[in-house]
């Protein structure tokens, strides 16, 4: 049987994961595809890429591109959406507050320049996270323990999906100090068919 | 007359300008406040910010933030979204990769190191900035001189909107060598309203 949503990203979680989260929240059944060769990644794969990147969705002979507007698109399907357009905003804005997060993070795991990559870190790992993870777990805890909306949305499926990638960034648990935060990725974590998704899904580095 | 809405950035186009843009085009009045002074900015409105940063945007004694989720969030009120989930998805992949060239575009711009700032700078320029142009530039044509779904979106209105900064930072006009992006800024210029607005927004350095 030919499933009609094929998702193309890495083995791993990353940006894919928030992503494979809401289609089985809402089972919806998808082709989980997932490419491991690193060199036909980089010489046959990513050059038919729309802007070179992963991951993309397949539907219906469409392809569309970008993790955040993939996982906004599936989230109306399974809906973890807002209530209203004020609500969205809020959703919108806490799933964006941790991509820029995600971005700072980033950018010190891909310098290259050992001392470069030195200060980053140290920039990052001590004011920059901190910082957010402070406002965050503040807001979650304002939240009832979620993102926003004081329910589950898809920004806590974001933040389940992506956690992993962000302790194997930071190489700590970086919600160690942020209960309210670890609180919202439990509750992800618990829900039954995200468990059985978990429980199933091929065992990545991050 | 106090005015529902209340944009609050700095006294530059920047982030601000697609959301100033967005209500404009509505006829959605707005209170248009801009910090100007940089001190003031740091030491007394930056630690009272959501998450240090603008702009936000004030409605009903509730204050959101994250320019891009704001833009969006006017944007259904202006009717320059998608008519179905997969349209609106082809918007924010569209916007998402104009935030990713606008990030790599930053990258070197607050750059303090002058030698790193250099090679960065080259990097972007050389590489990344003419690749997202040829892109983004097919991407226009094939899409009747839009960024997506053969009309004016919100996406269209976000480039023409960041255009100034984007030109800004990479010190010349990137849009000399990409036409059809060129058309897409054009376009939103003329608009009657934008046009009016332009013309009366105050003269800034970008």
């Amino acid at each position: 049987m030919t499933l009609p949503y094929k998702l193309t990203y890495f083995n791993v979680t990353g940006l894919g994961e928030p992503i494979r989260f809401l289609f089985t929240y809402g089972n919806i059944e998808f082709e989980d595809s997932r490419i491991d060769d690193f060199e036909e990644w980089k010489n046959k794969i990513k050059p038919t890429m729309p802007f070179g990147q992963m991951p993309i969705l397949e539907y219906e002979s469409k392809v569309a591109h970008q993790s955040l507007a993939i996982a906004r698109y599936v989230a109306k399907k399974v809906e973890l959406v807002g209530k209203n357009d004020w609500e969205d905003l809020e959703i919108d804005a806490a799933v964006d507050t941790l991509n820029d997060l995600k971005i700072k993070l980033s950018s010190f795991h891909y310098e290259s320049d050992e001392n470069i990559k030195k200060s980053k870190m140290e920039l990052v790992l001590k004011e920059q996270l901190p910082y957010y993870l402070k406002k965050l777990n503040d807001q979650a805890e304002k939240n009832g323990g979620h993102l926003a909306c004081n329910r589950l949305t898809w920004a806590d499926m974001y933040l389940a999906g992506i956690a992993k990638y962000f302790n194997y960034v930071a190489q700590k648990d970086i919600f160690a100090d942020a209960p309210a935060l670890k609180k919202v990725c439990d509750y992800v974590y618990n829900l039954p068919s995200i468990k059985a998704w978990m429980n199933k899904s091929p065992k990545t580095l991050f």
